[in-house]
């Protein structure tokens, strides 16, 4: 069977593996989960038990999740494509160290943010938690300033898989206005640049259900029901 | 040159590094950094520009950081006996998944009690921050309890890197009192059960300068200076 990728709308961080899978080439199909309601339901439960997105169903039924194991699991079928790399060469580490940095600094200095917009808080516990939250993700973009040193790209002299994963995060900063991107000259140079690529616009497009031009290959969507019929438990 | 790990005291997360390369057996040496105090300092900044344990400096004298990268990069030179995966394979997707959920959730549910410990705030901010952190260490402990799903070992039949990572992001519940680890009785049952483990035990003794009697290959402490003298720059 063909690959199908859950999804998390809105803003879901899934759009990271939705642009992978776009710039990889491999076909595979979409599954549109909604959050928080359909990602906490009982019949997302077989899909993830940790009730989040994304995950990735594979060839054989078992389903993959968490976003660095998916980009993982897409780097080391592309290897052949530069996507991913060797496990004992230096880019291979650095793939995924930089995906680390994305995964717990970058990924989670937004944590508070949502914590604030998805749950009923007194006045006061918001504005301490906001705080908290902003704080944290200007050091984690004066993190990643540094991390980038200049470059134009997270990794290497080219775009990987830690870009696109990137820009489905960044994009937050806009959604709960925490810091001005602009004080960031590298991060805001990627952000911009990124937002020009094909498969970027193919998953935003995809996201606001808009029309979506595939560059990749990309079959269509499937329904959670119908993904479910296809489910293979790992031993 | 045999590689250093830069690990942090007090609590760091590196103490699974420490262990996995005690289990794996590789040569390796050892840089002991204060934390926030060396940790934080410009000496420190040419291994870690995000000032974050640990760091490992690989033989050509490059520095690589993140835990999962530092896991990551021993898997892939041990896969002969048996830590690491072929990238094609199930285990290393289901490595990477785990080591991904921990780095994630388990990892930062508990940021905010750090944060509240590590910083001056008033007494309603502090409360407000550590009742938000209380409440995610709870629900991280039990996504963690349902994807054990009763098992033993976090990957699989045997005990694996995730475990080693596991074991010293675990026990900074203790630390922060934050929730009663018996309500998650497979959680808690595997806790119990690495605190046996002979590489457990070293690297506690090496935090607590205490007497530590290797079991792997380890060739002593070298000082950050001394480190410092060993770097390469990666391209």
């Amino acid at each position: 069977m063909t690959p199908i990728l859950f999804y998390g709308v809105p803003e879901g961080c899934s759009f990271g593996s939705i642009v992978a899978l776009e710039w990889t080439g491999a076909p595979y199909r979409l599954c549109r989960i909604d959050m928080p309601g359909t990602v906490s339901s009982n019949a997302y439960g077989p899909i993830n038990p940790v009730h989040e997105t994304p995950s990735l169903m594979l060839p054989n039924g078992h389903v993959l999740s968490e976003s660095m194991a998916i980009l993982n699991h897409i780097a080391a079928r592309t290897v052949a494509k530069g996507w991913g790399f060797e496990p004992k060469s230096e880019k291979f580490d650095r793939l995924n160290q930089m995906l680390a940095f994305l995964n717990t600094s970058f990924f989670n200095a937004f944590s508070p943010l949502w914590h604030v917009v998805e749950h009923e808080l007194e006045a006061s516990a918001k504005e301490v938690i906001r705080a908290y939250g902003i704080a944290k993700v200007e050091k984690a973009h004066a993190q990643l300033e540094t991390l980038l040193g200049g470059r134009d790209w997270l990794v290497g002299e080219e775009k990987s898989l830690a870009d696109a994963y990137f820009a489905g995060i960044a994009r937050w900063n806009d959604f709960h206005q925490a810091v001005d991107r602009r004080q960031f000259p590298a991060v805001s140079a990627l952000y911009d640049r990124l937002q020009g690529d094909a498969a970027m616009r193919f998953a935003w497009a995809i996201e606001h259900e808009a029309e979506a031009k595939t560059t990749g290959q990309f079959l269509g969507h499937v329904t959670l029901q119908e993904a479910l019929g296809e489910i293979r438990q790992a031993a």
